[in-house]
Protein backbone atom coordinates (compact mmCIF):
# COMPACT_ATOMS: atom_id res chain seq x y z
CA UNK A 1 0.00 0.00 0.00
CA UNK A 2 3.34 2.05 0.32
CA UNK A 3 3.45 2.79 -3.43
CA UNK A 4 -0.22 3.55 -3.85
CA UNK A 5 0.21 7.25 -4.23
CA UNK A 6 2.08 7.43 -7.35
CA UNK A 7 0.05 4.22 -8.78
CA UNK A 8 -3.59 5.38 -10.13
CA UNK A 9 -4.47 1.00 -10.25
CA UNK A 10 -2.74 -0.11 -7.78
CA UNK A 11 -0.73 -3.95 -7.69
CA UNK A 12 -1.90 -6.37 -5.50
CA UNK A 13 -5.76 -4.84 -4.36
CA UNK A 14 -7.94 -6.70 -2.89
CA UNK A 15 -11.36 -6.20 -2.19
CA UNK A 16 -13.50 -7.61 0.91
CA UNK A 17 -17.24 -8.50 0.96
CA UNK A 18 -20.26 -10.46 2.30
CA UNK A 19 -19.93 -14.17 1.77
CA UNK A 20 -19.76 -17.17 0.92
CA UNK A 21 -19.84 -17.30 -2.59
CA UNK A 22 -23.31 -17.04 -4.14
CA UNK A 23 -24.08 -13.62 -2.30
CA UNK A 24 -25.80 -10.80 -4.10
CA UNK A 25 -22.30 -8.63 -2.51
CA UNK A 26 -20.22 -10.77 -4.48
CA UNK A 27 -22.30 -10.40 -7.93
CA UNK A 28 -22.00 -7.08 -7.45
CA UNK A 29 -18.28 -7.16 -6.51
CA UNK A 30 -17.42 -9.82 -9.55
CA UNK A 31 -19.34 -7.42 -12.20
CA UNK A 32 -17.78 -3.64 -10.70
CA UNK A 33 -14.12 -5.15 -10.61
CA UNK A 34 -14.54 -7.89 -13.88
CA UNK A 35 -12.07 -5.10 -15.92
CA UNK A 36 -9.63 -4.80 -13.29
CA UNK A 37 -6.91 -7.17 -11.30
CA UNK A 38 -8.01 -7.70 -8.18
CA UNK A 39 -8.30 -10.57 -5.48
CA UNK A 40 -10.96 -11.02 -3.48
CA UNK A 41 -12.06 -11.91 -0.02
CA UNK A 42 -15.22 -12.71 1.71
CA UNK A 43 -16.22 -12.00 5.20
CA UNK A 44 -18.50 -13.73 7.08
CA UNK A 45 -20.71 -10.43 8.42
CA UNK A 46 -20.67 -7.21 6.76
CA UNK A 47 -18.89 -5.61 10.31
CA UNK A 48 -15.87 -7.82 9.72
CA UNK A 49 -15.92 -6.74 5.80
CA UNK A 50 -15.81 -3.13 7.02
CA UNK A 51 -12.97 -3.55 9.66
CA UNK A 52 -10.74 -5.32 7.02
CA UNK A 53 -10.56 -2.42 5.38
CA UNK A 54 -9.74 -0.58 8.41
CA UNK A 55 -6.34 -2.64 9.87
CA UNK A 56 -5.80 -2.87 5.80
CA UNK A 57 -6.11 -6.49 5.23
CA UNK A 58 -8.28 -5.57 1.91
CA UNK A 59 -7.78 -2.35 -0.03
CA UNK A 60 -11.18 -1.51 -0.25
CA UNK A 61 -14.62 -3.24 0.58
CA UNK A 62 -18.03 -3.25 -1.30
CA UNK A 63 -21.09 -3.52 1.42
CA UNK A 64 -24.95 -2.86 0.96
CA UNK A 65 -26.45 -0.11 2.47
CA UNK A 66 -29.63 0.45 1.72
CA UNK A 67 -32.64 -1.45 -0.18
CA UNK A 68 -35.55 0.10 -2.16
CA UNK A 69 -37.91 -2.29 -0.03
CA UNK A 70 -36.01 -2.84 3.74
CA UNK A 71 -34.42 0.34 3.89
CA UNK A 72 -31.13 1.30 5.45
CA UNK A 73 -28.44 -2.08 6.45
CA UNK A 74 -28.08 -0.34 9.54
CA UNK A 75 -25.11 -2.32 10.95
CA UNK A 76 -23.25 -0.01 7.78
CA UNK A 77 -24.53 2.93 8.53
CA UNK A 78 -23.58 2.22 12.42
CA UNK A 79 -20.09 0.87 11.70
CA UNK A 80 -19.23 4.20 9.42
CA UNK A 81 -20.95 6.39 12.25
CA UNK A 82 -19.17 5.22 15.60
CA UNK A 83 -16.74 2.84 14.77
CA UNK A 84 -14.80 3.20 11.23
CA UNK A 85 -13.37 6.20 9.64
CA UNK A 86 -13.19 5.38 5.85
CA UNK A 87 -14.62 7.53 2.92
CA UNK A 88 -16.94 6.13 0.01
CA UNK A 89 -15.59 5.43 -2.90
CA UNK A 90 -18.20 4.73 -4.77
CA UNK A 91 -22.22 3.83 -4.87
CA UNK A 92 -23.80 0.99 -7.43
CA UNK A 93 -27.65 0.21 -7.63
CA UNK A 94 -28.07 -3.32 -8.48
CA UNK A 95 -31.65 -4.36 -8.95
CA UNK A 96 -32.25 -7.43 -6.70
CA UNK A 97 -33.98 -10.57 -8.12
CA UNK A 98 -35.09 -13.15 -5.82
CA UNK A 99 -35.49 -16.79 -6.15
CA UNK A 100 -36.86 -19.90 -4.01
CA UNK A 101 -34.33 -22.24 -4.25
CA UNK A 102 -34.50 -26.25 -3.00
CA UNK A 103 -32.69 -29.09 -3.50
CA UNK A 104 -35.55 -31.43 -4.28
CA UNK A 105 -38.71 -30.15 -6.51
CA UNK A 106 -42.03 -31.38 -4.84
CA UNK A 107 -41.33 -31.59 -1.20
CA UNK A 108 -43.30 -29.55 1.13
CA UNK A 109 -42.14 -26.65 1.81
CA UNK A 110 -42.01 -25.88 6.10
CA UNK A 111 -38.87 -23.83 6.81
CA UNK A 112 -38.14 -20.94 4.32
CA UNK A 113 -34.30 -19.76 5.45
CA UNK A 114 -32.41 -16.35 4.33
CA UNK A 115 -30.51 -13.33 5.59
CA UNK A 116 -33.37 -11.38 7.45
CA UNK A 117 -33.47 -8.69 4.79
CA UNK A 118 -33.93 -10.74 2.06
CA UNK A 119 -37.15 -12.64 3.86
CA UNK A 120 -38.10 -8.72 4.62
CA UNK A 121 -38.28 -7.89 0.97
CA UNK A 122 -40.17 -11.18 0.07
CA UNK A 123 -42.01 -11.43 3.14
CA UNK A 124 -45.79 -10.99 1.53
CA UNK A 125 -45.39 -13.03 -1.34
CA UNK A 126 -44.24 -15.51 0.96
CA UNK A 127 -46.82 -15.24 3.19
CA UNK A 128 -49.37 -15.62 -0.14
CA UNK A 129 -47.58 -18.85 -1.35
CA UNK A 130 -46.76 -20.86 1.61
CA UNK A 131 -49.16 -19.51 4.52
CA UNK A 132 -47.80 -22.26 7.01
CA UNK A 133 -43.84 -21.95 6.55
CA UNK A 134 -41.88 -20.82 9.16
CA UNK A 135 -39.37 -17.62 8.36
CA UNK A 136 -36.12 -18.34 9.75
CA UNK A 137 -32.99 -15.91 9.31
CA UNK A 138 -29.62 -17.02 8.38
CA UNK A 139 -26.25 -14.91 8.13
CA UNK A 140 -26.59 -14.50 4.14
CA UNK A 141 -28.56 -15.17 1.14
CA UNK A 142 -25.70 -17.99 -0.05
CA UNK A 143 -25.68 -19.37 3.49
CA UNK A 144 -29.44 -20.77 3.43
CA UNK A 145 -28.80 -21.98 -0.12
CA UNK A 146 -25.69 -23.69 1.58
CA UNK A 147 -28.05 -24.68 4.17
CA UNK A 148 -30.52 -26.00 1.71
CA UNK A 149 -27.83 -28.24 -0.22
CA UNK A 150 -26.55 -30.02 2.82
CA UNK A 151 -29.99 -31.51 2.29
CA UNK A 152 -32.02 -31.29 5.57
CA UNK A 153 -35.33 -31.82 4.75
CA UNK A 154 -38.68 -29.19 4.03
CA UNK A 155 -36.38 -26.47 3.68
CA UNK A 156 -36.44 -23.90 0.34
CA UNK A 157 -33.95 -20.68 0.66
CA UNK A 158 -34.26 -17.51 -0.65
CA UNK A 159 -31.41 -16.61 -2.41
CA UNK A 160 -29.87 -15.58 -6.73
CA UNK A 161 -29.97 -17.53 -9.43
CA UNK A 162 -26.08 -18.04 -8.91
CA UNK A 163 -26.47 -19.40 -6.03
CA UNK A 164 -28.41 -21.92 -7.54
CA UNK A 165 -26.25 -22.77 -9.91
CA UNK A 166 -23.22 -22.85 -7.43
CA UNK A 167 -25.04 -24.94 -5.17
CA UNK A 168 -26.61 -26.85 -7.41
CA UNK A 169 -30.49 -26.36 -6.63
CA UNK A 170 -33.84 -26.01 -8.22
CA UNK A 171 -36.00 -22.83 -8.50
CA UNK A 172 -39.33 -23.74 -7.33
CA UNK A 173 -40.84 -19.65 -7.90
CA UNK A 174 -38.40 -16.77 -9.89
CA UNK A 175 -39.10 -13.14 -8.92
CA UNK A 176 -40.29 -13.46 -5.73
CA UNK A 177 -39.42 -10.18 -4.28
CA UNK A 178 -42.85 -7.85 -2.81
CA UNK A 179 -41.72 -5.04 -5.81
CA UNK A 180 -40.17 -5.11 -8.76
CA UNK A 181 -38.45 -2.39 -8.58
CA UNK A 182 -36.54 -3.87 -5.62
CA UNK A 183 -32.96 -2.47 -5.70
CA UNK A 184 -30.17 -2.47 -3.62
CA UNK A 185 -27.46 0.55 -3.23
CA UNK A 186 -23.84 -0.44 -2.80
CA UNK A 187 -21.21 1.11 -1.62
CA UNK A 188 -17.37 0.80 -1.70
CA UNK A 189 -15.49 1.99 1.06
CA UNK A 190 -11.62 2.73 1.16
CA UNK A 191 -8.84 4.22 3.82
CA UNK A 192 -8.89 7.55 1.43
CA UNK A 193 -11.62 9.65 -0.01
CA UNK A 194 -12.40 8.93 -3.78
CA UNK A 195 -10.48 10.86 -7.07
CA UNK A 196 -12.88 13.75 -8.34
CA UNK A 197 -10.99 14.92 -10.80
CA UNK A 198 -13.17 12.59 -13.58
CA UNK A 199 -16.40 13.51 -14.98
CA UNK A 200 -19.28 12.26 -13.53
CA UNK A 201 -22.38 12.30 -11.78
CA UNK A 202 -20.84 12.74 -7.62
CA UNK A 203 -23.10 12.40 -4.78
CA UNK A 204 -21.57 13.69 -1.34
CA UNK A 205 -22.45 12.08 2.16
CA UNK A 206 -22.34 12.98 5.94
CA UNK A 207 -23.68 12.05 9.08
CA UNK A 208 -23.87 14.51 12.32
CA UNK A 209 -25.19 15.10 15.77
CA UNK A 210 -27.36 18.37 15.55
CA UNK A 211 -27.35 20.87 18.23
CA UNK A 212 -30.64 20.43 20.03
CA UNK A 213 -32.95 18.73 19.53
CA UNK A 214 -36.36 20.41 18.68
CA UNK A 215 -38.24 20.58 15.32
CA UNK A 216 -36.05 23.80 14.61
CA UNK A 217 -32.34 22.22 14.85
CA UNK A 218 -33.13 19.78 12.01
CA UNK A 219 -35.56 22.28 9.65
CA UNK A 220 -31.88 24.76 10.01
CA UNK A 221 -29.84 22.19 8.48
CA UNK A 222 -32.53 21.26 5.84
CA UNK A 223 -31.99 24.90 5.00
CA UNK A 224 -28.91 24.77 4.99
CA UNK A 225 -29.36 22.89 1.78
CA UNK A 226 -32.02 24.70 0.44
CA UNK A 227 -31.18 28.33 0.66
CA UNK A 228 -28.12 26.73 -1.77
CA UNK A 229 -29.81 24.69 -4.25
CA UNK A 230 -28.12 21.44 -3.23
CA UNK A 231 -30.80 18.62 -3.38
CA UNK A 232 -31.02 16.07 -0.79
CA UNK A 233 -31.58 12.74 -2.21
CA UNK A 234 -31.88 11.33 1.40
CA UNK A 235 -31.91 11.84 4.89
CA UNK A 236 -31.47 9.14 7.72
CA UNK A 237 -31.65 9.29 11.21
CA UNK A 238 -30.37 6.36 13.56
CA UNK A 239 -29.56 6.02 17.40
CA UNK A 240 -26.72 8.73 18.54
CA UNK A 241 -26.18 5.44 21.01
CA UNK A 242 -26.64 7.86 24.25
CA UNK A 243 -30.06 6.72 25.17
CA UNK A 244 -33.72 6.88 23.77
CA UNK A 245 -34.63 9.56 22.08
CA UNK A 246 -31.28 10.92 20.73
CA UNK A 247 -30.58 10.47 17.33
CA UNK A 248 -27.75 11.29 14.67
CA UNK A 249 -28.98 12.58 11.06
CA UNK A 250 -27.29 10.95 7.61
CA UNK A 251 -27.46 12.93 4.50
CA UNK A 252 -26.99 12.07 0.98
CA UNK A 253 -26.49 15.19 -1.56
CA UNK A 254 -26.38 15.74 -4.75
CA UNK A 255 -23.01 16.99 -6.22
CA UNK A 256 -19.25 16.81 -5.09
CA UNK A 257 -17.56 19.09 -2.63
CA UNK A 258 -15.67 20.51 -5.47
CA UNK A 259 -18.47 22.77 -5.93
CA UNK A 260 -19.20 25.53 -3.46
CA UNK A 261 -22.71 25.47 -3.12
CA UNK A 262 -22.61 22.10 -1.78
CA UNK A 263 -18.85 22.81 -0.24
CA UNK A 264 -20.67 25.32 1.50
CA UNK A 265 -23.59 23.86 2.45
CA UNK A 266 -21.94 21.45 4.14
CA UNK A 267 -19.32 23.64 6.08
CA UNK A 268 -22.58 25.42 7.49
CA UNK A 269 -24.26 22.22 8.78
CA UNK A 270 -20.79 21.05 10.28
CA UNK A 271 -20.59 24.81 11.96
CA UNK A 272 -24.25 24.12 13.79
CA UNK A 273 -23.73 20.43 14.79
CA UNK A 274 -22.52 19.02 17.84
CA UNK A 275 -20.74 15.99 15.76
CA UNK A 276 -20.07 16.21 12.16
CA UNK A 277 -18.20 13.46 9.97
CA UNK A 278 -17.85 13.60 6.44
CA UNK A 279 -17.72 10.69 4.13
CA UNK A 280 -16.43 12.54 0.82
CA UNK A 281 -17.76 12.79 -2.47
CA UNK A 282 -18.22 10.06 -4.85
CA UNK A 283 -19.32 8.89 -8.16
CA UNK A 284 -22.27 6.96 -9.32
CA UNK A 285 -21.75 3.94 -11.00
CA UNK A 286 -24.11 2.62 -13.54
CA UNK A 287 -23.16 -1.12 -14.18
CA UNK B 1 -66.07 -8.48 21.13
CA UNK B 2 -69.43 -7.21 20.88
CA UNK B 3 -69.68 -5.84 24.19
CA UNK B 4 -66.77 -4.46 24.15
CA UNK B 5 -67.51 -1.14 23.68
CA UNK B 6 -69.85 -1.01 27.56
CA UNK B 7 -67.26 -3.13 29.10
CA UNK B 8 -63.78 -1.17 30.22
CA UNK B 9 -62.06 -4.19 30.83
CA UNK B 10 -63.08 -6.76 28.97
CA UNK B 11 -64.06 -10.46 29.06
CA UNK B 12 -62.07 -12.78 27.47
CA UNK B 13 -59.09 -10.12 25.94
CA UNK B 14 -56.44 -12.36 24.14
CA UNK B 15 -52.64 -10.43 23.94
CA UNK B 16 -50.67 -11.76 21.25
CA UNK B 17 -46.75 -11.39 21.02
CA UNK B 18 -43.50 -12.51 19.83
CA UNK B 19 -42.90 -15.93 21.66
CA UNK B 20 -41.54 -18.80 22.37
CA UNK B 21 -42.03 -18.38 26.19
CA UNK B 22 -38.81 -16.42 26.95
CA UNK B 23 -38.64 -13.46 24.75
CA UNK B 24 -38.44 -9.34 25.84
CA UNK B 25 -42.11 -9.13 24.57
CA UNK B 26 -43.30 -12.03 27.40
CA UNK B 27 -41.32 -10.74 30.49
CA UNK B 28 -43.12 -6.82 29.28
CA UNK B 29 -46.48 -8.37 28.52
CA UNK B 30 -46.54 -9.85 31.70
CA UNK B 31 -45.88 -7.04 33.87
CA UNK B 32 -48.11 -5.12 31.86
CA UNK B 33 -51.21 -7.47 32.19
CA UNK B 34 -49.81 -8.24 35.47
CA UNK B 35 -53.02 -6.85 37.33
CA UNK B 36 -55.53 -7.93 34.70
CA UNK B 37 -57.51 -10.50 33.39
CA UNK B 38 -56.45 -11.52 30.02
CA UNK B 39 -54.86 -14.83 28.05
CA UNK B 40 -51.85 -14.92 26.11
CA UNK B 41 -51.22 -15.86 22.51
CA UNK B 42 -47.51 -16.46 20.93
CA UNK B 43 -46.86 -16.18 17.46
CA UNK B 44 -43.28 -17.13 15.74
CA UNK B 45 -42.99 -13.53 13.97
CA UNK B 46 -43.98 -9.65 15.27
CA UNK B 47 -45.82 -9.79 11.31
CA UNK B 48 -47.99 -12.73 12.43
CA UNK B 49 -48.72 -11.43 15.89
CA UNK B 50 -49.70 -7.91 14.32
CA UNK B 51 -51.85 -9.53 11.74
CA UNK B 52 -53.81 -11.63 14.37
CA UNK B 53 -55.24 -8.35 15.56
CA UNK B 54 -56.53 -7.70 12.46
CA UNK B 55 -58.08 -10.64 11.91
CA UNK B 56 -59.36 -10.62 15.55
CA UNK B 57 -57.61 -13.46 16.61
CA UNK B 58 -56.23 -11.48 19.53
CA UNK B 59 -57.94 -8.24 20.94
CA UNK B 60 -54.77 -6.39 21.28
CA UNK B 61 -50.77 -7.13 20.46
CA UNK B 62 -47.64 -5.79 21.91
CA UNK B 63 -44.61 -5.42 19.85
CA UNK B 64 -41.21 -3.87 19.88
CA UNK B 65 -40.83 -0.74 18.24
CA UNK B 66 -37.68 0.87 18.48
CA UNK B 67 -34.19 0.04 20.58
CA UNK B 68 -32.13 2.70 21.79
CA UNK B 69 -29.10 1.22 19.99
CA UNK B 70 -30.18 -0.36 17.08
CA UNK B 71 -33.08 1.93 16.51
CA UNK B 72 -36.37 0.98 14.28
CA UNK B 73 -38.07 -2.47 14.52
CA UNK B 74 -38.38 -1.98 10.21
CA UNK B 75 -41.24 -4.69 10.69
CA UNK B 76 -43.04 -3.33 12.80
CA UNK B 77 -42.81 0.07 11.13
CA UNK B 78 -43.97 -1.10 7.67
CA UNK B 79 -46.81 -2.90 8.83
CA UNK B 80 -48.34 -0.47 10.61
CA UNK B 81 -47.92 1.30 7.36
CA UNK B 82 -48.52 -0.42 4.44
CA UNK B 83 -50.46 -3.35 5.51
CA UNK B 84 -52.44 -3.02 8.99
CA UNK B 85 -55.42 -0.70 9.84
CA UNK B 86 -54.53 -0.68 13.46
CA UNK B 87 -54.17 1.97 16.79
CA UNK B 88 -51.57 2.21 19.47
CA UNK B 89 -52.99 2.11 22.70
CA UNK B 90 -49.86 2.48 24.70
CA UNK B 91 -46.40 2.82 24.85
CA UNK B 92 -43.85 1.01 27.34
CA UNK B 93 -40.50 1.23 27.54
CA UNK B 94 -38.04 -1.24 28.86
CA UNK B 95 -34.67 -1.78 29.96
CA UNK B 96 -33.25 -4.37 28.01
CA UNK B 97 -30.45 -6.91 29.78
CA UNK B 98 -28.73 -9.22 27.77
CA UNK B 99 -26.71 -11.99 28.89
CA UNK B 100 -24.92 -15.19 27.50
CA UNK B 101 -26.42 -18.06 28.16
CA UNK B 102 -24.51 -21.69 27.70
CA UNK B 103 -25.92 -25.50 28.46
CA UNK B 104 -22.42 -26.24 29.80
CA UNK B 105 -20.14 -23.87 31.46
CA UNK B 106 -15.77 -24.14 30.10
CA UNK B 107 -16.92 -25.41 26.58
CA UNK B 108 -15.19 -23.36 23.98
CA UNK B 109 -17.92 -21.02 22.27
CA UNK B 110 -17.80 -21.15 18.41
CA UNK B 111 -21.14 -19.76 17.35
CA UNK B 112 -23.63 -16.93 19.29
CA UNK B 113 -27.32 -17.26 18.18
CA UNK B 114 -29.94 -14.51 18.60
CA UNK B 115 -32.17 -12.17 17.01
CA UNK B 116 -30.48 -9.89 15.04
CA UNK B 117 -31.44 -7.19 16.80
CA UNK B 118 -30.46 -8.60 20.00
CA UNK B 119 -26.28 -9.67 18.53
CA UNK B 120 -26.68 -5.96 16.61
CA UNK B 121 -26.82 -4.53 20.21
CA UNK B 122 -24.24 -6.65 22.09
CA UNK B 123 -21.73 -6.70 18.59
CA UNK B 124 -18.74 -4.48 19.90
CA UNK B 125 -19.02 -6.67 23.21
CA UNK B 126 -18.96 -9.76 21.99
CA UNK B 127 -16.19 -9.19 19.05
CA UNK B 128 -14.31 -8.45 22.47
CA UNK B 129 -15.05 -11.40 24.53
CA UNK B 130 -15.20 -14.07 21.71
CA UNK B 131 -13.14 -12.55 18.74
CA UNK B 132 -13.86 -15.52 16.72
CA UNK B 133 -16.83 -16.65 17.08
CA UNK B 134 -19.67 -16.91 14.41
CA UNK B 135 -22.43 -14.66 14.97
CA UNK B 136 -25.83 -16.01 13.92
CA UNK B 137 -29.13 -15.05 13.23
CA UNK B 138 -32.48 -16.57 14.93
CA UNK B 139 -36.13 -15.77 15.04
CA UNK B 140 -35.94 -14.58 18.42
CA UNK B 141 -34.02 -14.53 21.47
CA UNK B 142 -35.99 -17.22 23.32
CA UNK B 143 -35.55 -19.30 19.89
CA UNK B 144 -31.15 -19.07 20.45
CA UNK B 145 -32.01 -20.02 24.16
CA UNK B 146 -33.78 -23.62 23.01
CA UNK B 147 -30.98 -24.02 20.40
CA UNK B 148 -28.80 -23.84 23.00
CA UNK B 149 -30.39 -25.98 25.39
CA UNK B 150 -30.85 -28.88 22.93
CA UNK B 151 -27.37 -29.72 23.58
CA UNK B 152 -25.33 -28.61 20.10
CA UNK B 153 -21.97 -28.10 20.76
CA UNK B 154 -20.25 -24.85 21.78
CA UNK B 155 -22.99 -22.72 21.09
CA UNK B 156 -23.81 -19.43 23.34
CA UNK B 157 -27.82 -17.89 23.00
CA UNK B 158 -27.70 -13.89 23.96
CA UNK B 159 -31.06 -14.17 25.73
CA UNK B 160 -32.97 -12.66 28.78
CA UNK B 161 -32.22 -14.36 32.32
CA UNK B 162 -36.08 -15.40 32.02
CA UNK B 163 -35.18 -17.70 29.15
CA UNK B 164 -31.74 -19.01 31.30
CA UNK B 165 -34.41 -19.98 33.99
CA UNK B 166 -36.81 -21.21 31.67
CA UNK B 167 -34.62 -23.50 29.43
CA UNK B 168 -31.94 -24.35 32.65
CA UNK B 169 -28.77 -23.13 30.89
CA UNK B 170 -26.34 -21.03 32.84
CA UNK B 171 -25.47 -17.15 32.30
CA UNK B 172 -21.62 -17.45 31.61
CA UNK B 173 -21.81 -13.13 31.15
CA UNK B 174 -24.24 -10.51 32.49
CA UNK B 175 -25.18 -6.82 30.83
CA UNK B 176 -23.12 -7.14 27.38
CA UNK B 177 -25.48 -4.90 25.69
CA UNK B 178 -22.98 -2.02 24.22
CA UNK B 179 -24.44 0.43 26.28
CA UNK B 180 -26.08 0.67 29.84
CA UNK B 181 -28.58 2.42 28.69
CA UNK B 182 -30.31 -0.42 26.48
CA UNK B 183 -33.99 0.22 26.14
CA UNK B 184 -36.60 -0.96 23.90
CA UNK B 185 -39.49 0.84 23.44
CA UNK B 186 -42.48 -1.81 23.24
CA UNK B 187 -46.18 -0.48 21.47
CA UNK B 188 -49.95 -2.30 22.32
CA UNK B 189 -51.83 -2.71 19.14
CA UNK B 190 -55.89 -2.71 19.05
CA UNK B 191 -58.33 -2.14 16.34
CA UNK B 192 -59.47 0.79 17.82
CA UNK B 193 -57.92 4.22 19.47
CA UNK B 194 -56.66 4.72 22.76
CA UNK B 195 -59.21 5.81 25.84
CA UNK B 196 -58.17 8.99 26.21
CA UNK B 197 -59.82 10.47 28.95
CA UNK B 198 -57.33 9.14 31.57
CA UNK B 199 -54.78 12.16 32.93
CA UNK B 200 -51.54 10.22 31.42
CA UNK B 201 -48.74 11.84 29.75
CA UNK B 202 -49.80 10.84 25.90
CA UNK B 203 -47.71 10.70 22.53
CA UNK B 204 -49.50 10.78 18.98
CA UNK B 205 -47.86 9.07 16.15
CA UNK B 206 -48.79 9.72 11.99
CA UNK B 207 -46.87 8.40 9.34
CA UNK B 208 -47.04 10.42 5.67
CA UNK B 209 -45.82 10.50 2.04
CA UNK B 210 -44.83 14.12 1.57
CA UNK B 211 -46.16 16.27 -1.54
CA UNK B 212 -42.40 16.40 -3.24
CA UNK B 213 -39.46 14.90 -2.69
CA UNK B 214 -37.08 18.04 -1.73
CA UNK B 215 -36.11 19.44 1.46
CA UNK B 216 -38.45 22.27 1.38
CA UNK B 217 -41.17 19.72 1.67
CA UNK B 218 -40.00 18.13 4.78
CA UNK B 219 -38.74 21.53 6.02
CA UNK B 220 -42.38 22.99 5.60
CA UNK B 221 -44.09 19.45 7.56
CA UNK B 222 -41.10 20.38 10.41
CA UNK B 223 -42.72 24.19 10.66
CA UNK B 224 -46.11 23.02 11.27
CA UNK B 225 -45.02 21.32 14.10
CA UNK B 226 -42.73 23.50 15.62
CA UNK B 227 -44.75 26.86 14.36
CA UNK B 228 -47.59 25.51 16.99
CA UNK B 229 -44.78 24.55 19.79
CA UNK B 230 -45.55 21.04 19.43
CA UNK B 231 -42.55 18.95 20.40
CA UNK B 232 -41.46 16.10 17.77
CA UNK B 233 -40.47 13.36 19.78
CA UNK B 234 -38.93 11.57 16.90
CA UNK B 235 -38.40 11.32 12.74
CA UNK B 236 -38.07 8.33 11.01
CA UNK B 237 -37.69 7.72 6.97
CA UNK B 238 -38.97 4.12 5.64
CA UNK B 239 -38.65 3.35 1.93
CA UNK B 240 -42.36 4.27 0.49
CA UNK B 241 -41.80 1.05 -1.17
CA UNK B 242 -42.20 2.37 -5.07
CA UNK B 243 -38.64 2.47 -5.77
CA UNK B 244 -35.23 3.68 -4.71
CA UNK B 245 -35.16 7.40 -3.09
CA UNK B 246 -39.26 7.25 -2.22
CA UNK B 247 -39.81 7.75 1.45
CA UNK B 248 -42.34 7.98 3.97
CA UNK B 249 -41.49 9.80 7.22
CA UNK B 250 -43.19 8.51 11.27
CA UNK B 251 -43.52 11.32 13.29
CA UNK B 252 -44.14 10.56 17.07
CA UNK B 253 -45.22 14.36 18.54
CA UNK B 254 -46.08 14.77 22.66
CA UNK B 255 -49.47 15.98 23.25
CA UNK B 256 -53.05 14.00 22.39
CA UNK B 257 -55.10 15.02 19.51
CA UNK B 258 -57.57 16.30 21.99
CA UNK B 259 -54.97 19.56 22.65
CA UNK B 260 -55.90 21.84 19.75
CA UNK B 261 -52.27 22.43 18.62
CA UNK B 262 -51.87 19.03 18.31
CA UNK B 263 -54.69 18.54 16.35
CA UNK B 264 -54.31 22.06 14.19
CA UNK B 265 -50.79 20.51 13.68
CA UNK B 266 -51.52 17.05 12.44
CA UNK B 267 -54.27 18.48 10.11
CA UNK B 268 -52.04 20.85 8.59
CA UNK B 269 -50.05 18.06 7.71
CA UNK B 270 -52.44 15.61 7.15
CA UNK B 271 -53.44 18.64 4.11
CA UNK B 272 -49.99 18.41 2.79
CA UNK B 273 -49.22 15.26 2.39
CA UNK B 274 -50.07 12.91 -0.83
CA UNK B 275 -50.65 9.95 1.93
CA UNK B 276 -51.34 10.45 5.18
CA UNK B 277 -52.33 7.66 8.20
CA UNK B 278 -52.61 8.92 11.88
CA UNK B 279 -52.16 6.16 14.52
CA UNK B 280 -54.02 8.23 17.45
CA UNK B 281 -53.01 9.23 20.80
CA UNK B 282 -52.02 7.21 23.55
CA UNK B 283 -50.52 7.15 26.98
CA UNK B 284 -47.16 6.38 27.96
CA UNK B 285 -46.89 3.75 30.55
CA UNK B 286 -44.22 3.58 33.30
CA UNK B 287 -43.72 -0.09 34.54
Amino acid sequence: MALADNCPIREGRIIGYLGPHGTYSEEVALRLYSEEKVDFKTYSSIDMAIKAVETGEVTQCIVPIENSLEGSVNVTLDILAHEANLYIIKEVIWPVRHNLLVKNKGEEIKVIVSHPQALAQCRQNLRKLYPDAELRAMNSTADAATLVASGVGNYAAVSSQGAAALYDLQIIAGDIQDSSTNCTRFIVLGDRPADSSLQNQYKTSVVCKMNGERPGSLCEILQEFAKRDVNLTRIESRPARTGLGNYIFFFDLDGSLKESNVCNAVEAVKENSLWFKSFGSYPICTL
